[in-house]
C-alpha cells in the first residue's frame, strides 16, 4: 500500500524504527542460533486494568494494521543501523527484506476487553513477530486509554455532544490518534484539524479569548466574529462580564446566535443563569457549550446543568489519570524445535516476580446470561466449547501478511456503543469499582 | 530548509494542521475586520506546576523551531480546508502564501521555570502568531512534563545512568519525543531506535523474555546470545528462577559477562544477592541493570542497591503522574490600533473564572542570593532593573521568521544540569513541596 494514499498530514515512510533495540539483536541472536523460524504465537493482553475501571475499550487496531504494513526497512534505516552497529550484517540482509507474512487475530476495535483478554494474537516465525512488540504496544497502549477515558465521558454525557479539544496538552501526532480514539469512544467531534484530514473526524471550532482581547471591545469582536462565520457562530462569553458578553452576543447576532461558549468559573453556576439570560432575550434555540477542564465527573455533574454540548481536553488526552494502558506482547507458544513441521508448545515466564502469564494460543468469548447480557469474558486453550463458538470475540484481522479489512470509524464507534451496551449497567458506574465482568480461564493442557 | 534534512523517521512535510480549528476562523474573523496585521504578542507561561512539584524543565523548544519553520499549507491541505469549508477562499489565499515572518524569545531549553515565568514570546501579525497556538503548545506541554520527570528520576540516581524505555507505553511518536526529552532531563540513554536516528541520542537493548522462551532451555538461549552479541552483552535473568540464571549466565560467558537484567519482583531483594552471587562466581565487573515499573522514589530507594543502571518506562513516558504541562499561550498585548505604527497596549483576560493572567511584554531574570544561589524568579513588564540586567533568561530564536541557532542535545543537557544545581537545595528533595523559587512581579503600568 502506497503510503501517501493514507492521506496523512504525517507521512509515515515507514514505522520500523518504532522499536526497541533489544527486537533486533533478539533477531540477531535467533538468526544465528538457528531459532528465527520457529513458529511463534504472541499475544496481547493486560493483566490488570487502570485502578477502580469497569472495563477497557480496544482501540487503535486500525493504525496497527497501518503501522504493520508499513513496517519496512530502506536503505536510510539499514544505514542507520550499520553505522551504530546495532546489529550485524547477516541481520541487516534479513532486515532489508522484512516484511510479515504471518496471521493478526484480534478484538474488533471497539470492543471492550478485561483482564486477560487475548486483544490481539500475532503468528508467524520468532523473528517477524518479536519485531513488530514495541510498535503495536505504543499504539494499542496509548488509543485504548484515551478511548477508555472518552467512553467513561460520552456515557456520562448522554445525549450531550462531547468535543475533543485536548491536542495542545499532548504530543501534536499523540493528539490526532487521540482525537481518533475519542471518536471511537463516542465523542461527536474534534478540534484538531490533522484529526480531520488523517481520519475524516467532524471537526468544529470558532474563536477563543485572545480574538476578543485583539479589538478595542468585545462588540467589535463578536460583531467581526458574525460577519465572517454568521449569526449560527459560536461566541466566547467569558473573556470579562458573562452576563454582559451573553447580552452584547444576542444584541449583535439577534437569537438566530448559534451558541454562547463558557470556558471559565464553575460551570454549573454560570449555565444556569446564562441559560435563562438567552431565553429572556429571546434566544431560546442559542446553545450553550461549557468547556472548562471537564472529566467524566463535571461531565456528569452537568448533567442537571442546562449545557447543549462539553469540550473535553487535557482529561481526555492524558486518559482521565490513567495515561497509558498495561499491555504487554507475550510469546505464548512456540514450535518445539527447527523442524519447520514442529508443533507448537506453550511456553509461560514464570519467575518469583508476580509477571506470570498462561501460556498457550487462547480464544476467547463473551458469555451471556438468559437476558441477553455480558456475565463473563471466558479464555481457554484448546478446543471451544460448543455454548461459546458463537460468542467468539477474535477475528482475523491479518492473513498471510495481507490485511484483511479496513474499517470506517463510524463502524468502530458502533461496536463500541453496542459493545459497552450489552455489559451490565454497572458498567457506567464511574465509581470505582472491579472489571464489571470475571474472566474465566477454561484451560485444556495439552490443546494448543 | 528542507525537512528530509532533518532527518525524520518521520517526515513532517507540515505541521500546519497541527492545529485548533479556531485559530483559522479567527484568522478569517480578523482578516475580515481589518484586525489581522494587528502586532500582537503572545506569551506561553502556566500558572501553577503539578501539585507538589518544585520545579519545571523547559524542553522541546528545538522542535517548536522545527514546527514553526515547516508550518506551510500546501495545495493538499488548502483543499482539505476548502472541501470541509472550514474557512473562506479570502483565507485559503492567506494562508496559501503563509510563512512565518515574526519572532520569537524564549528561555533556552533545558532551563528551569516556575508559574508565570514567560517561557516563550511569539511576536508579530495577530495572523501570523494565532495560528502557531496549538502546534507551540502541543510540543512545549508534552515535553516539559516528561524532561521534568525525567529530571527528577536523574536526580535521584545520582551517578547511576538512566536507560530509556517507555516507546511501548506511549503513542509511537510521543515516544520519541520522550526520548529527547528524557535526555535533556539527564537521562543516559535510550531503547527507541527512532530516537537514535532522529536525536542521535545513544540506544541500548539485549533481550526480553521472549528470547529465553524461544529456546529449549534458558543455557541456549543464553549460549545464543552471546554467540551472536558477545560477551559484555546483558542477559536477562528472571525468567525463571533468579540465581539460578545467574549461575547459568556466568558460566556460559564467563566473568567477563557485561551484565545481568533484573525486570520482576523486588529489585531490592533480588540486586543484593544477585551481587553477591556474581561477585562469589568471580564476576565482579559484572553489571546489574533493573528495569521493573521504576518512578523516581524506586529510583531513590535502590540508591542503597548494588545496582549500575535504571530502566525507567510507564512512569517515565507519563511524566510520572503528571504527563503535560500546564501551558498556556496568550496574547498579552496588541497594537492600539489598525494604524501598523500604533504602540502596543497590555491586554489580558478578566472574568471572574481564576483565569486571569497579566497583560504586558514581559521579561524575566532569575535573581541570585549573595551565595549565588537562585532566590527568585523575576519578571516584569517596562525596564530591566539594572542589577538584573546581566541575569535574564530569555534568548532569541527566531528573528524576523529565520531561526537563528539549534542545539546539539548534549548542550540542551548540560544547560539542563546547570540550571537545577543552581537552584535551592531543596530543589531536589523528591516530596511534595511548592515551587523551590518564588515568582516576583515587577510591573511598571506604563511599559510595553
Amino acid at each position: 500500500m502506497n503510503t501517501a494514499d493514507l492521506g496523512l498530514p504525517v507521512d509515515v515512510p515507514s514505522t520500523a524504527l518504532f522499536t526497541d533495540q533489544y527486537e533486533l539483536t533478539m533477531l540477531q541472536a535467533a538468526l544465528k542460533a538457528g531459532t528465527a523460524e520457529r513458529r511463534s504465537v504472541f499475544e496481547v493482553f493486560t493483566r490488570r486494568l487502570p485502578e477502580g475501571r469497569r472495563y477497557g475499550v480496544v482501540a487503535g487496531t486500525g493504525r496497527v494494521l497501518d503501522a504493520v504494513e508499513n513496517f519496512r526497512f530502506d536503505a536510510g534505516v539499514l544505514g542507520f543501523l550499520r553505522e551504530r552497529q546495532i546489529v550485524d550484517e547477516a541481520t541487516l540482509d534479513w532486515l532489508a527484506g522484512y516484511r510479515f507474512t504471518g496471521d493478526v487475530w484480534g478484538y474488533p476495535e471497539g470492543e471492550v476487553y478485561f483482564p486477560g483478554s487475548p486483544i490481539m494474537r500475532v503468528e508467524g516465525s520468532f523473528a517477524e513477530c518479536v519485531l513488530l512488540e514495541t510498535v503495536i504496544l505504543s499504539i494499542l497502549n496509548h488509543d485504548s486509554a484515551i478511548a477508555a477515558a472518552a467512553s467513561r465521558m460520552s456515557s456520562a454525557a448522554g445525549s450531550r455532544p462531547l468535543i475533543e479539544m485536548g491536542a495542545r496538552r499532548t504530543h501534536e501526532l499523540s493528539a490526532v490518534a487521540a482525537a481518533r480514539a475519542a471518536y471511537v469512544g463516542g465523542f461527536t467531534t474534534t478540534s484538531d484539524l490533522a484529526a480531520g484530514f488523517r481520519y475524516g473526524i467532524p471537526t468544529v471550532g470558532t474563536s477563543a479569548h485572545a480574538f476578543t482581547l485583539l479589538h478595542d471591545t468585545e462588540r467589535d469582536a463578536f460583531r467581526a466574529q458574525v460577519d465572517a462565520l454568521g449569526r449560527g457562530t459560536t461566541l466566547l462569553v467569558d473573556t470579562y462580564d458573562v452576563a454582559e458578553a451573553v447580552r452584547t452576543a444576542v444584541e449583535v447576532a439577534g437569537p438566530e446566535l448559534g451558541a454562547v461558549r463558557i470556558d471559565s468559573g464553575d460551570l454549573l453556576l454560570v449555565a444556569h443563569p446564562g441559560r435563562q439570560q438567552l431565553d429572556e432575550l429571546g434566544a431560546t434555540d442559542t446553545k450553550i457549550v461549557v468547556t472548562s477542564d471537564l472529566d467524566e465527573y463535571a461531565i456528569a455533574s452537568l448533567a442537571a446543568a442546562p449545557g447543549d454540548a462539553d469540550g473535553v481536553g487535557t482529561q481526555l488526552v492524558t486518559g482521565s489519570g490513567h495515561p497509558t494502558a498495561a499491555m504487554v506482547y507475550k510469546l505464548v507458544a512456540r514450535a518445539e524445535s527447527d523442524d519447520p513441521r514442529a508443533p507448537l508448545v506453550p511456553v509461560a515466564k514464570k519467575s518469583s516476580g508476580g509477571k506470570t502469564s498462561i501460556g498457550g494460543r487462547k480464544w476467547a468469548a463473551r458469555r451471556l446470561d438468559e437476558d441477553g447480557v455480558a456475565e463473563a469474558e471466558v479464555v481457554g486453550t484448546g478446543p471451544v466449547p460448543a455454548e461459546l463458538a458463537g460468542r467468539q470475540l477474535q477475528v482475523e484481522l491479518v492473513k498471510d501478511g495481507e490485511v484483511l479489512a479496513r474499517e470506517p470509524l463510524d463502524v468502530v464507534r458502533d461496536r463500541h456503543i453496542a459493545a459497552r451496551a450489552g455489559l451490565p449497567l454497572s458498567a457506567i458506574q464511574l465509581s470505582r469499582g472491579e472489571p464489571v465482568l470475571p474472566t474465566e480461564y477454561v484451560q485444556v493442557p495439552s490443546g494448543n
